[in-house]
């Protein structure tokens, strides 16, 4: 039988504000993204999230962002690469202190927001991103896009990577997202959603907006953490592929 | 013969702007409490720093502070214990992977201003400082004013720690430092410096502002890198200190 | 018959975080304490608020904070009292500016958090942040604790004040509040609430947590924003007092 | 006589952190263009630079910039342009409040960095900027580059414009700033950037680095103020100017 990933945004809250039920999706996901600090994510919602995972043995993530905490990560920010490349691993380094403190580690990058945008558009941007990864610690895998500058950058720097697909998301002919604003781009039904995600998993194909098939291979899958209903979603899904015999498995 | 380390305080820029000569510094010092990023210290900087202190055989320390960028970590922060030692973990973990990245590591910890002289007056304060250098390394070391609470709090915890005198500050009676608005109370002329310096180091004593000779346990000097004539200052001492053949090493 | 002013925090949130129902609460208070991006309050949410205060007719005042976004300005920061005056005129000048846009202006001031609470026991924060406030507009009025500092520093400076009372919160018999942390510190139950809040305005006294009956004279209620059941107890309180006839109105 | 204002970007300090010679630049200018705390500028270096700008008859502008502290506001942030409108209002609002303390008011805005090159080229974030301006205060004059997107946009919404030119900047034959990174394209000695200065206020013309002339309308010139020697350079420049005898007024 086929396994799959479940992956999660998490930690997104800062200071007195909260964002989404780390503890819900924690029972359901088994990698957490963590924010670092740059979008979100001071360093005690850091230590909790991380303490949290280690006790639902979920693996951590460094959800790695531009700084840009007003913009909560989602504004591209024009930076040098070796400027990037610093600020990734200034990230990478803090949440680690608090996955090794619980008794875990960094096991994996995914960029975050317009950071992760710009990660799986262009090579440069890639390229500054995992070389904060490889340098800090060889054994990370990448998480990102199939087919994206991204793991492609990840992959010639000789690090394991990891293509995820989205189960609540339309997906154009090409293989892309279709744009958030477009009506129809974002499902909403719990049950859509999961039978999606099972014919993801199991046919590693993807139904596209226009109707077509196409190939989407894939060892993980994000499940969003802030929306309203998001929980309910994720166990639908993880319901579903577990009704199918799927086995859910971090992907490292 | 005695030997003693030199201590700075490193990498306290910030993006466009500098303080002190840091690579002057780094030829003269055997220790670098390098900012994290709190009260100073971009990512960028840090790496700079790290590496630069690499090349020099210098040993890395964490300069770790209350978050307080305008303030420059000088104003003390009421922060509960333990969001104190989330802040103190963070700043570890992040100022560890640019020395880990540079070949090294960082070995001990040093306060910042603020918070500096609460984790030295305050166990409560202390202990939330080197309960975050335990979880993390217990092998790091800690450094201090000879018979604080932080040294007491981080002795107690098992760790290594080590006191530091400054040459270029007044000492009253009891072994405190006298207030900088006070006339007289930090010391300009190399010269002055430099022969008081090699008087703690070979009779771990130092003359008080009235007169009275006490005792000064010490292990390392601090000598201040972000002022005028801060690395004349530095390299007066250090000459002094070879003059007399005492060893320069670091303490850790 | 007498009336009173209700005020209560808006425009606690930040970036894409959100803190209480502000729109809610705009049309049941008359004073809207805005946050001024110190502890809260990113620009875009200054505007919206600012604009929706006007809209309900609700007048405007600068809940100017310590700079401390992560710790939501709860923390004290040990400030030099002229660099707290600059703190606080920035805030002023800039709430003013999206008041003055929205078509109103900024009436009256009430420190936040750990602010408030250093400003109405210490005269000399007291007068840090009333000069900022005489300096920028002096027919301003300040809101705070009946015969705080901070309403003595006011008076002094010849600016107009306001005394407000909290409906929610137990007394102790000198007249101070309860701390939070004692069992029976806040009240929860809506309609105990409201008819303390009618006690208050109609007898200008409380009963205190021992069962003391003591003078508070004051011109407005706070009603809190942003906890569970906050918009149910304000309109409590609100319909309360209608019922009584009190009138409802700014204190400016 | 011809006469021409002369600006220079000011206030670029932060917290301990020093740019530039502002009280030396003060008695050579008569425009300051004050950083606004989102690149630099604390609030305390604000009070202190409007202070001394009223004290030498120099008039307040307010420098408005990306939210981008660490990277000096030089890095492109792509923001929604109502986001930017309440990015650059906020700033407005906190500059003017110590403008207005000091005896003063903001009489123009010129952005910053990278928002001054989007704003130059790009009619969309022109339009942001000058809204928030428009918005604030009618009268409020806008500085920028000839013929730019930045003051058509100001142009059509009513303000007044101001037009600069840079003496010691290489020009393109169609009248754009060489690239900083091209050799030549800084000139660095202070009689050829003075003898540039006159002949662009005399002429209106500018020598291409073609060697072309071309016509370079300007009521401003820009001084730099934070590089080295950015002193003698003005100096020279005023001192030039003067002894052509040209007047040196505001804009404004």
């Amino acid at each position: 039988m086929p396994s799959v990933d479940l992956n999660s945004d998490l930690g997104e809250g800062f200071g007195i504000w909260r964002l989404g039920d780390d503890a819900a999706m924690l029972q359901l996901v088994t990698s957490a993204n963590i924010a670092c600090g740059f979008h979100a994510g001071d360093p005690s919602t850091l230590r909790a999230v991380c303490l949290d995972a280690v006790k639902n043995d979920v693996r951590i993530g460094a959800q790695v962002s531009y700084p840009d905490l007003v913009g909560f990560g989602r504004r591209h920010i024009d930076m040098e690469p070796a400027e990037l490349t610093d600020v990734v691993l200034y990230q990478l380094g803090a949440l680690d202190a608090f996955a090794q403190v619980a008794g875990s580690e960094v096991s994996y990058v995914k960029p975050h927001g317009a950071l992760y945008h710009a990660a799986c558009a262009e090579r440069r941007v890639a390229d500054a991103v995992v070389e904060a990864v490889a340098d800090y610690d060889h054994s990370m895998s990448v998480l990102g896009l199939p087919g994206s500058a991204l793991l492609d950058a990840a992959d010639a720097a000789g690090l394991e990577v990891a293509a995820e697909a989205f189960a609540d998301r339309a997906y154009s002919d090409d293989g892309g997202l279709v744009d958030r604003a477009q009506p129809g781009a974002v499902l909403e039904d719990p049950r859509a959603i999961a039978e999606r995600a099972v014919q993801m998993v199991m046919t590693q194909t993807v139904t596209t907006f226009t109707g077509k098939t196409i190939s989407v291979p894939l060892r993980s899958l994000c499940v969003h953490g802030d929306t309203p209903g998001a929980v309910e979603i994720a166990r639908a899904v993880r319901d579903a592929l577990e009704a199918e015999g799927i086995g859910i498995y971090s992907f490292t």
